[in-house]
């Protein structure tokens, strides 16, 4: 076999990506043993029947051919206004690029932005897939480190020293996996330290929809950032249609022709029927929405009263976002090691903290994708082995 | 608005991409005009109503969260087999990893083997994305010219002279746009270039299912070869599935295990229901694809009957695919010159030869994808434009 591309070779970095625990818990339901789940970002309801409906009739209507590269007119219209009403900054079909979900936005505004050398920001802890999607598009990954108690918000002289002949700031928010909201504080900071650098924002804000404490602040809307950011959203969060393999790319008019004419080399478009299937979706407004995050609104609560009935395990505010993130540290381990422990004693899967990088580490996050009682039930387990765990230690 | 990346601002080249008569002829249609759209390869007919159904299952039976990004493993071991049963290339599921399309599969591999700066030889004629595809993964296009008279077949020679510091080959067999299947010396030559350059083949088979006269030969089947090839495959033209964008890469599993790292970076998977529906598809078997595939081979003994009553436009042997190329040099016009005014006098829109390079200018492609009364009339109408023209100069 010839060489592979260098980029390709080292997509995953140095050393573990620490999903060790995810791979067990998946062999050990494999094996038939019944572990709770608590890992990854996959809702416990399927996409609901009506958007399915909307979707096979759009295909027996004939929509099976392929569909117009940007996407068509109508969506991209639809995410316009959808993404102008929330940010107040003026949106039109120009703006957007339909895209097959949120992870083939993120790699494709990197492509656009990015030379290979390029150094390329992120801000840990990140979901899984930042580096390798900077590494694939040749750039060098820079780690914007932030710490559990400052809500792991960036801060401003940290971003300040990383800045430096920096191309790129990729930013979460609502965060995965930490569930914060960045405040508008926080918001300004990178602005002003993103424009004084010229550099692009890349807003990964496909959690936008699942917000319980403050509100979403889309930073394209702040001054002058509508020129520098492209934001990245999706249909999965909010709609419950992770699979469908559905988003956009949010941006200035110049840099989505750019990125329509990547899209024709790289994807070709997106379904036409799924794109149909979105539209409805958009269109059909809050109530349905709602109802997919209204579960992980309660739940949350539930962790909240669970979480304050105990002194062991110290819960990140999660202001949004399907997850909890919790501080680990005062049982003496860490958070893979709590992890692989909790699994191996309870059969309950939850993600090390250093899975998302070396910020979070010491801490577990508990997506809180199960029903209510299986969950609530999970959670006391949880905090009871931990408790016992800190009065061994 | 900050600078775009280098390789994304240069995608298109330099100069026309030749696609203005397409254009033209979308124009004229929304204002109403009733053209004859002969130009690109979307089948006449849409998907087949029973993978639809199989689809819509497969969603409400619940396939509508995170499908594994490989893709599922039934379907990869039904294109493993399929892939066997055509090339008898031992395959197994870790050969095979499904891509959102064939285009994002001509991507992804190109992505795999190849370094920024490296030279990626394609064959012109080519596919119209073929030079935008190695643009976007930083490479440095060299074409390799063919001749109509040679039945646009890649020579020996033309090879041996292109390969020097290449690092892949793409060629396209059966081809769009010329209709050769290239014949097992053909592949013999590329094999042995290929092999002495210790260079990565990339296979795009998409047409594997429409071949009229001889026979389908995967080069991966060639000795030596399947260590060097990478198989790009596709619902898109076997199955009338063009827009639901699902295909396959085929090649070395060492290969395969970094492009699915890849493809977890930048698409994460394919929709679970579009992978069953392809399922669906395969399993049906060859009544199917040879329903889809009939009306193109009819169109073509058509096409060879009509075009046998003249003189002046010269067809090239039509092996397979979905197209007919015609040299119209003998009306005096170059092929854009005479799409153009077909399009203004007799509102038929056909490819000129010049959107797929050097080598085919000077000819039309026309796409047989309008049911027979009305493709031959039109090509009844064009060979009289034609004789006219020729008459006339």
């Amino acid at each position: 076999m010839p060489a592979l591309s260098h980029r390709i070779t080292t997509l995953n970095g140095d050393g573990s990506d620490g999903w060790d625990v995810f791979y067990r818990a998946r062999a050990m339901i494999a094996d038939g043993v019944p572990v709770t789940e608590l890992t990854i970002g996959e809702h416990d309801i399927g996409t609901d029947p009506s958007i399915l409906k909307a979707m096979y009739e759009s295909a027996l209507g004939g929509h099976t051919g392929y569909a117009i590269v940007p996407g068509i007119s109508a969506l991209r219209d639809e995410v316009a206004a959808r993404v102008e009403a929330q940010s107040g900054v003026p949106t039109r079909r120009e703006n957007v690029l339909i895209t097959p979900g949120g992870q083939a936005g993120l790699f494709a505004a990197h492509m656009a932005v990015c030379a290979p050398g390029d150094v390329a920001l992120f801000v840990d802890p990140y979901y899984a897939t930042y580096p390798g999607v900077l590494r694939s598009v040749g750039a060098v990954p820079r780690a914007v480190e932030t710490r559990s108690s400052q809500g792991f918000l960036p801060q401003r002289d940290v971003l300040k020293a990383a800045v430096e002949a920096a191309t790129s700031l990729l930013i979460n928010t609502p965060n995965n996996p930490t569930g914060a909201v960045y405040p508008r504080a926080t918001l300004h900071d990178i602005a002003e330290v993103v424009t004084a650098q010229d550099m692009w924002l890349i807003s990964d804000e496909v959690y936008d929809t699942q917000v319980w404490d403050g509100a979403h602040i889309s930073p394209r809307a702040l001054p002058g950032m509508a020129e520098r950011t492209l934001v990245i959203g999706s249909m999965s969060k909010s709609h419950a249609m992770t699979g469908s393999r559905i988003g956009w790319i949010v941006g200035p008019e110049d840099a989505i022709t750019c990125l329509v004419d990547l899209a024709t080399n790289t994807t070709y478009g997106v379904p036409g029927y799924i794109q149909d299937a979105a539209l409805f979706g958009l269109r059909t407004g809050l109530p349905l929405e709602a109802q997919v995050a209204e579960p992980f609104r309660r739940r949350r609560a539930i962790a909240e009263r669970i979480l304050a009935s105990q002194t062991v395990l110290r819960m990140i505010p999660a202001q949004g976002a399907m997850y909890v993130m919790l501080d680990v540290r005062a049982t003496g381990m860490n958070g893979e090691e709590f992890a692989f422990a909790l699994l191996d004693a309870h059969h309950i899967a939850v993600m090390p903290g250093e899975s998302f990088g070396r910020s979070a580490a010491g801490h577990v996050r508990v997506a809180m994708t199960q029903e209510d009682s299986r969950f609530k039930a999970a959670l006391r387990t949880l905090c009871e082995f931990a408790s016992a765990l800190a009065k061994a230690g």
